[in-house]
């Protein structure tokens, strides 16, 4: 057998190295052709019509399967004080049923992972991760000081809808009280004997639920349902769609490896907020984080506009970025065609001289060639 | 723009977080067409021609772009303690300028990977990894324990030539005295003052060598050395190629995340010969190994010979493993089609009681049928 040779439209390769989310087949037969690798999984990342998914995210209501983002589960007496390790925010100030957002720090203050905090209980929590091993981290500390906690990933799989109308479709299938719970919070519950936890999350700006299936068995059954929900209330103004690319570039909404890794410290990645070193709680990347603070951060995440009026390829890369004179002084990180503000917008991170507002930089794009650059705020929108 | 839409034959995204090794536009150049990602960067699968890549792997030699086989370098005065935390070998007798194969094992025994362990000096240790981020675990033990060590991710990338003539092509570049290099030991060395490691190993049992680059910025100029000697020496039985999915399966090699993960102990996935549990050296696991021993595993990672005189097609994900009354016995992790032996053969994990020799169960193929299989030694070959 020989395969069509296109190295310009390659292939995905599977294999049981790229594990399947609970929804993988139902999200194949409604169209996903184009995959990553998130979490070891594999992640649908289009369904072929940009357009549409956008479309359906921004006006409508959509149907992501994101199995990809697996659970970390901190059980036991020890769970909070491992979470509490990891995190610069004083997570005994989460509520059961709670969700926080927060940076996960190695004692160098490297961003590990930032995930949503999950509290089920006192001795139970969940790290809703972005696409590193934070079990593993979280492993080495428990194994090294013997804490009296037990480091899963269970199975878990979150299917998330996503868009204005997605809290009508979530309230058809779960009833209209879920309307009442409260951005990052969640319950505990089940549809049709299904067990599943509820949460009004989701990366998105556009409003939304994630429905954290916790029975992998059943993941045809809870996407039909679902899906059999959207179409009846939105007939044509429902589809599939995925974590998406334009949007959440418009949003603001950060991307664990695409925007920044463990090289870098919240400082550098604006998440300089969720950091609260002047708490009582205790954490490990504490005292890194109060030098980093004084010395100032290398760089910064930041917004860019490109320059031109017509959508420049998306950057599939990390690009070059450059002074007028041509010495270096970042990389854009992700880049695309913004439908609101009809230009094309990037998130790239630059040394912090350069982060001002307003600043002029070049940036490569696609084609090699440099076109100008102007830092903006972010979100863009 | 809207793709072609093929859920059968789905393509890989591209973007930051997939990130690129060194060598990726020459490997895309010479015709790579589909891929993975592991550890986080695209690694090559296929260059379109599977029984091209196996012959010159089992008759000539080819160049493989394992970039991907990052590293996770230990470096301090504790350097040596933390590997020997994570091991179950005594790391001890291993010399500088040797690797060694061996489990990283978390101390509740579950194997987080399996790297080569090359000891460049005493305080300087690298992990040439599979497919998890060993590097939070090794992180997480030195943050806990307050170890003098840094663990980094270096600029290293691994460029492997493998087949009976890859000696002959490595020779060609770096001189005739390298064909003294015992398997798994290494030099440190340059060529055209590239700085690399150069190691007696690969992911085949074909012989080679692996070239690891340390300068990122010059993975073209190594890849083209190398190249340029091949086509010299080898002509038209030179080429491209990956790790290799039937060569491997022929000869036992195993890959983490598609064979077993952290979730099996060294015993049930044939690593119990490299945990030394009667030396006089100490790790995190070694407890929990022993009480293991004692009790026996719970599965075993076995050969299968599975029926039919037809090539079938290669299992996609973990396919069921039955008794002949229908009940589940374990999963068949990856199979194909022996060239050498004529026959298909798998790598499968079945309850302990089901493991022995000869003994005859199902297999679920492609197409959802069961087919008879017998299990049968590792290596196949």
């Amino acid at each position: 057998m020989i395969y069509p040779r296109d190295p310009d439209r390659p292939e995905i390769a599977m294999g049981a190295r790229a594990r399947r989310s609970p929804f993988f087949d139902r999200a194949k037969a409604r169209g996903a052709c184009m995959y990553s690798i998130y979490n070891h999984m594999l992640m649908a990342t289009s369904y072929g019509n940009p357009g549409r998914e956008y479309d359906l995210l921004m006006n409508h209501a959509a149907i992501w399967d994101v199995g990809v983002e697996r659970q970390v589960q901190l059980e036991g007496p020890d769970a909070m004080k491992l979470a509490q390790l990891m995190s610069p925010r004083d997570v005994s100030k989460c509520k059961i049923g709670q969700g926080f957002y927060t940076p996960i720090l190695s004692r160098d203050g490297g961003v590990i992972n930032d995930p949503i905090l999950l509290k089920l209980n006192e001795d139970k929590i969940w790290l809703s991760i972005a696409d590193s091993d934070v079990k593993l981290y979280a492993m080495g500390l428990a194994d090294a000081m013997e804490l009296d906690v037990v480091v899963t990933e269970p199975d878990v799989s979150p299917l998330a809808i996503q868009g204005p109308r997605a809290e009508d479709v979530v309230a058809a299938v779960f009833g209209e009280e879920i309307r009442a719970i409260r951005y990052f919070y969640f319950i505990e519950t089940e549809i049709q004997g299904i067990p599943v936890v509820l949460q009004r999350s989701g990366w998105s700006k556009q409003g939304g639920f994630e429905i954290y299936l916790c029975d992998g068995s059943r993941g045809g059954e809870l996407y039909d349902l679902m899906w059999a929900a959207g179409e009846t209330l939105l007939g044509e103004n429902w589809g599939p769609g995925t974590p998406n690319p334009i949007e959440r570039i418009e949003s603001g909404l950060f991307s664990w490896g695409t925007d920044f890794d463990e090289q870098n410290n919240p400082f550098e990645c604006r998440l300089g907020k969720w950091c609260d070193l002047d708490g009582d709680h205790d954490f490990l990347a504490k005292e890194a984080l109060l030098r980093i603070r004084e010395q100032g951060p290398r760089e910064q995440l930041v917004g860019l506009h490109l320059a031109g009026s017509e959508p420049l390829p998306g950057a599939v890369k990390p690009m070059q970025l450059t002074r007028k004179d041509g010495s270096e002084i970042g990389t854009l990180r992700a880049s695309t065609w913004s439908p609101r503000l009809e230009r094309n917008i990037a998130l790239a991170r630059v040394l912090t001289a350069e982060s001002e507002l307003g600043n002029t930089i070049l940036a490569e794009v696609a084609d090699g060639s440099m076109v100008e650059a102007t830092v903006v705020n972010v979100p863009f929108v």
